[in-house]
């Protein structure tokens, strides 16, 4: 069938060029993570409490993908040392960020005056399981009013994740979802995922998340190093 | 660029089979309406309470489209009177349902012994824009979780909704949604929208939905009786 070859070529293609984003960002040594969620999950939340947490450690860009509107690299402008938005209303994929779309966003950031790249995909839990941007880890929001069946429903995003943030604790008492469950679920999938719980709204969690994000940056970093001196 | 090209293509068959869709529907006085929302913002819950609401008055069947899994399926057997269950997963567009999904749905349900199908469609605000099914009422759902700014973000979605309804209002004390915010997006988007403000979990506002529904299908069938006599 015509469209699935189209659609094989796109994927094959994402994939060079996300290796090629890789690259760049490991030779100005920039840890990107890729922040996906169902819209209204909390991604702008995080970004907004990581870089108010990490901010006086790291220098920090952050790279917002939305549909349509600016609202959300608005909001992070003050407090990032860069933004980009990319707008995907009229690209070829409206559903999701692709690597085709960072690779120029990221001539445009100082990537020698940055440390940490936080991405934040469109708000979909289909599409940007696709698509590797050429970040170093790929993070998913889930929020408690979503319900605890997301990774029973949307199982692709949550497979290759490295981390899993349950967001918006804050809300445990007014809504129906289990903790177990989820985790269960979670651990079914993808046994080797972190599992954060957390509220954007409070601020519990936020520390332990943002441990996890230095911590990771720093084995990157090693890991890097080792090769080149091998 | 060829990508463009086979989506257009795409679109266009689409078209075509929504109105042979429709044209079965009409023919056998079943009145249809799309659901849709992101993920976990009650779509399932709000079918549920419709048919509670409406089964003494209404045959109701109902198609349900998940990426994976058929937990919405399961909740909604019980009480419809036929459930189709539709993956997307393997599908060449797993981010919505599309007219060539619900074709072989429609062959089916017993339609004859049907007047209202209620078609879940996928979780996701972006996807479900761009396909008509054959429906006759388009429906949005946002959830006060996701805060008020959804209409802004994913404006193609709202722009042809028939109805827009806010859910989770019983949430209203614990999250920031300022109502007028969210209705003053959707006027300027789509001013012919009705806007209905309820709760799944209470019922409160329920009634209201379910009069606009029984409205909506009554005026249809003599919209369709008037075309036979004239």
């Amino acid at each position: 069938m015509k469209k699935i070859e189209v659609i094989q070529n796109v994927l094959e293609a994402n994939e060079s060029i996300a290796k090629r984003n890789q690259q760049l960002l490991d030779k100005h040594k920039v840890f990107a993570i890729n922040i996906m969620s169902a819209p209204g999950a909390g991604k702008t939340s995080l970004i907004l409490h990581t870089m108010s947490r990490l901010r006086a450690k790291l220098n920090i860009a952050v790279i917002e993908g939305d549909v349509a509107s600016t609202v959300d690299a608005e909001k992070v402008q003050n407090v990032a040392k860069a933004v980009i938005q990319i707008n995907t209303q009229n690209m070829p994929e409206s559903c999701s960020l692709m690597a085709a779309m960072i690779e120029p966003a990221l001539k445009e950031l100082p990537l020698d005056d940055i440390e940490l790249l936080l991405i934040e995909n469109v708000g979909n839990l289909i599409c940007p399981s696709e698509f590797t941007l050429g970040e170093h880890k790929r993070v998913v929001i889930s929020s408690l009013p979503e319900g605890d069946d997301k990774p029973i429903k949307y199982p692709l995003i949550f497979i290759d994740a490295h981390a899993v943030i349950i967001n918006k604790m804050d809300l445990l008492p007014y809504v129906d979802f289990d903790i177990a469950t989820f985790r269960h679920s979670i651990a079914g999938l993808n046994p080797k995922a972190e599992i954060f719980q957390l509220s954007c709204k409070t601020g519990e969690g936020i520390e332990k998340w943002c441990s996890w994000v230095l911590k990771q940056l720093e084995t990157n970093a090693k890991t890097i190093e080792a090769s080149h001196t091998s």
